[in-house]
């Protein structure tokens, strides 16, 4: 039957990792929506009967089996509506090369009861579609789990570009597409440019996605799945998941921003960012129309603020934490972390603690204070010196048999038992006592060259801020106070201090050896590039002269000069933090809670590293 | 020149990652070694300039440039002897999928002076050979940065048993692959079957290889190596770099076991383990002479004792620590690891501390005492309980604003505090004074539920018998004890407790609740199986009867038996352990230090997991 209008659900909906049936009576909820409104096809995104980061589970076969189960019930809901969803495909009688079932990332399209083929070539029928492109860097690791249409092609002796075609639906050809298919400009097969010419006018590219959030991730998928649509001069829809999955270390917000595409590459309709919603979708030949308002934008910090709240709130849940305790020293890293625990749990949920010693200014525990009261949180101050005082008294009294070591706890050794004191003994018992969790609230900047303490500032059940550089920090803490002035002026005066010893005095101006407008963007240089830096470019760019070394990096130039009188002075800085980077900061990273991750490029299972 | 004899000088070295300029420096001592004996050709391992393991530093253009360096200045040294290595390849004017340059993992051919090209098909000449079979599972991820020989046969639209041929060296057709071209078992496309019929008696196989230690490896080497020397009818020759690789969270040994097989699958030639050496193998035809004995070998436990210290002795050199504080609390584990860290230090600098409360038996501290006069190590005793009172007591002092709960420490909460209060107070401080590092000595049973607190008794360095089942290190304390009995007949005798309150008093008995005989097995099954299991495998096997379920899990039915009176307390028993093992433990396991592998599957970057 070909009908003049296709009425298409779109389904943005919150995807469970490892949970299918959670995901199908989610799947149900909406197709029963899509019935109602009288849609023809509903969409659904990539892996949402599954899930996506799952990392090994998917060598669990019992777990591929619920979710092969779970496929099998959307026939049952497709009578009235034909559905199309992403979901995991196992080749019954055929073994990987991991000797393990061979599975497929894949696209399902299911009509009165039945899975349609989607693909056919020489007797070979799939009542699926695998995926084409698997990406294979940063926190990808599709390869270690699916065989792709590539693989299949080359297994049939016949390139991508034959099996891969647009399927027929109420007169309309529909091209489907699966995430990365879409992203294919470092690819030499580009499954879009072979389904274009396939299609014409008045017919419709479908990418499915669970594609998580990096800041302003919406201008490339306008600049790339735009293109896509002009290119075949059809409408595309896109269609992305939100919810929260992880690989262990790294954390990930699904942000939707699922949309639909005119045929000149406009965006002509935006789901909005980390929150379900199905919306009707009518397509008359090429003529889109939308009987809803677009959802309003966020962008830079304001975005990354969005996600953070909400990668607190899902995982904190999933953890089964209703309440965390945060150690509030003044300064600014904690003053942002309490104002976006407070946001996801509520302030009465978020317990803040100040633990000062003699080396803590007023003006950092008056901050400390004023946070608390800002926000209406429970709040304590809990002096950690009588602590320090008996373990330093209870150690200078032993010794070793057969070692004459002094056991005097003196200098950068006094100075790590106050981290490890506030967060190992102190956070960790309140935490405990209360039945909460306590928090990480290291920064990118402080975690890329170990300007932390082990089982001390870097403790926690996860880190919130640990992608986002202290200058970012300084950033979201003033959109923090665009809305409402919660954060203390003085956190936002006060040199970055760790305020661990005399040297440190924050009143004196005193702070952190870390110079973060200029050290922020070299450690960008080093660790965010597509293209790695290592310490060699950063030399031989500063050899072409300081202009351009500041150009490249964005710093400024008059805070490069101010900050080092020579060439040298600049060089042995840089590797000194160097050393500290590949070195010592990494055996901390290896130790850190879960990063909440909003960047290209974030530590953990995104960006692997060996102790070389 | 055709010659009747091959001379090879087959260098099982030690290969530094991240290293070429070391690497090219141990490359050339062995080159000379190998001149002066007359030597034809000079065999190295896999990836034996740039290392193997190095995470992500793949991606810095300029590391893989000084390899690339490296590798044209083996030409230099081939005047006088072939050389034939394993290092990084990258072809200049093209990119990968990743967009950065394409790189391979490549044997490459030194010839007076030049490299001999490897490959030639239609115009396309390469002066390597690329790898055919990437491993993508457990912790190799090759994928994640080179392309291959099968890639490269697709872009030129032929299938690699058309471009991968021997090479013909003084007469002598050499089958040259790279370690997993070998392991060829599961996947579509063998090497050695592509060369095997392209050469004939009085040839030649090769494969350089580097290939981690795992329990047992040498039987699978032989019966897997063993098959292609007899297959094709020639000598087989295994050359396997030493030293220690890692990925962060596992660190591999390398134990070279380089080898020689015969034309009917015969060993007839062992490298020792772990061990740098380079030997003449002289081939006359089919037959080999090697004119010094083969190492002895050891097996089963010893292997893994002698791979721990290794690996220890390795890695703690790369850290820079030259000292180690132990926890010594009388129990099996302290008492293992201080073993082996003094055997791989030193007694001198293995600092042992015993920590106790009025919970620790005099049973325990007398057993860490006689641990420590046993292995003649400097010794401390610690009491911890005044330290944990300051604490205690400052919390008792302070109460929340805006909420009334009390800061009472009883019960689970005391209990933990005592652990943290252990390691990341006492150990650190201790550590820190010392200029050393402190160990974890947690073992695999604990790792996989949990049984262990975070900034407790899972902080730590390193830990080395994390991938030790309990039992296995029993097994390894009576290993140990066999040669001179260090370990106290109390560690052995108790039962193995936490001592953390008066419920786990040694002396009457009480300990752990993990029954380790029959938990040990049932963790495996979930974790350690190539077929992942997961609690639904383990309860339908115990429906098919408690015999079919001992007999697969390999455990003793009478211990089952006496330890689930009914079939619902075991199932309730696995529940329990399951939700930990995916739960608790799996959040304590992403903060924990690096573990030692030995087993097949070792928690961390090998087995990934993500908190669902």
């Amino acid at each position: 039957m070909d009908v003049s209008v296709l009425k298409v659900y779109v389904c943005q909906m919150e995807v469970v990792p490892g949970d299918p049936e959670t995901n199908l009576s989610t799947m149900k909820k909406f197709i029963e929506e899509g019935v109602r409104a009288g849609a023809d096809l509903a969409v659904f995104p990539e892996m949402c009967i599954p899930g996506y980061l799952l990392a090994d589970k998917w060598e669990e076969s019992s777990f591929v089996t619920r979710c092969v189960r779970a496929n099998d019930l959307v026939l049952k809901l497709s009578q009235n509506i034909d559905v199309l969803f992403g979901s995991v495909a196992r080749e019954e009688d055929e073994n990987g090369e991991n000797g393990r079932a061979l599975l497929y990332n894949a696209a399902f399209y299911a009509s009165k009861g039945s899975f349609r083929t989607l693909l056919n070539y020489n007797g070979v029928q799939k009542k699926f579609l695998p995926k084409t492109l698997l990406p294979c860097y940063r926190e990808f690791d599709e390869p270690r789990y699916f065989s792709d249409l590539r693989k299949l092609a080359q297994s049939l002796n016949v390139p991508v570009s034959e099996i891969l075609k647009p399927l027929d639906v109420k007169g309309k050809k529909i091209g489907i597409t699966i995430c990365e298919d879409g992203w294919d400009s470092l690819y030499k097969i580009k499954p879009f440019e072979i389904l274009s010419p396939k299609i014409g006018a008045g017919d419709l590219l479908i990418n499915i996605s669970c594609s998580p959030f990096t800041q302003g991730k919406e201008n490339a998928r306008n600049r790339v799945f735009g293109a896509h649509a002009a290119k075949a001069g059809v409408p595309l829809i896109y269609v992305n998941a939100t919810g929260s999955q992880n690989n262990g270390k790294n954390i990930y917000a699904f942000e939707g921003d699922s949309c639909v595409y005119g045929p000149k590459a406009e965006r002509v309709f935006s789901f909005p960012l980390f929150k379900e919603q199905g919306t009707i979708v009518e397509l008359d030949g090429n003529a889109i129309e939308v009987r809803e308002e677009s959802a309003p934008r966020k962008s830079g910090i304001a975005e990354v603020h969005e996600a953070l709240v909400y990668l607190i709130k899902k995982n904190l849940a999933r953890f089964g934490i209703k309440k965390v305790v945060i150690g509030a020293s003044g300064g600014i890293d904690s003053a942002v972390s309490a104002v976006l625990y407070s946001e996801a749990l509520g302030c009465e949920n978020v317990f803040l603690v100040n633990m000062p010693t003699k080396f803590n200014s007023n003006t950092t525990k008056n901050a400390a204070k004023d946070l608390a009261d800002n926000l209406n949180c429970p709040y304590m101050v809990a002096p950690i010196e009588d602590s320090i005082n008996a373990l330093c008294s209870s150690l200078e009294k032993c010794s070793f048999v057969r070692n004459d070591s002094p056991m005097r706890v003196e200098g950068i050794h006094y100075e790590n038992v106050q981290a490890r004191m506030r967060s190992a003994a102190f956070l960790a018992t309140i935490a405990s006592v209360l039945g909460a969790g306590f928090t990480c609230n290291g920064n990118k900047s402080e975690i890329s060259v170990g300007y932390c303490t082990l089982y001390g500032d870097t403790s926690g059940v996860i880190c919130a801020l640990g992608d986002l550089w202290k200058t970012q920090v300084y950033e979201l803490a003033n959109e923090i106070n665009l809305h409402k002035k919660l954060i203390p002026q003085a956190s936002l005066d006060i040199p970055a201090s760790a305020e661990l010893s005399f040297a440190q005095n924050v009143d004196e101006g005193k702070g952190d050896p870390i110079i973060y407008p200029y050290h922020d963007k070299l450690f960008a240089f080093w660790m965010e590039r597509w293209q790695r830096n290592a310490l060699e470019d950063s030399l031989s760019l500063l050899e072409k002269g300081n202009d351009a070394f500041c150009s490249e990096l964005g710093v400024d130039p008059d805070l490069f000069a101010k900050s080092f009188h020579t060439k040298e002075d600049a060089i042995a800085d840089m590797r000194k933090w160097w050393n500290r980077y590949n070195g010592i900061a990494l055996a901390k990273r290896i130790q850190m809670p879960p990063i909440l991750s909003v960047s290209r490029r974030t530590f953990g299972f995104d960006f692997r590293e060996s102790q070389l």
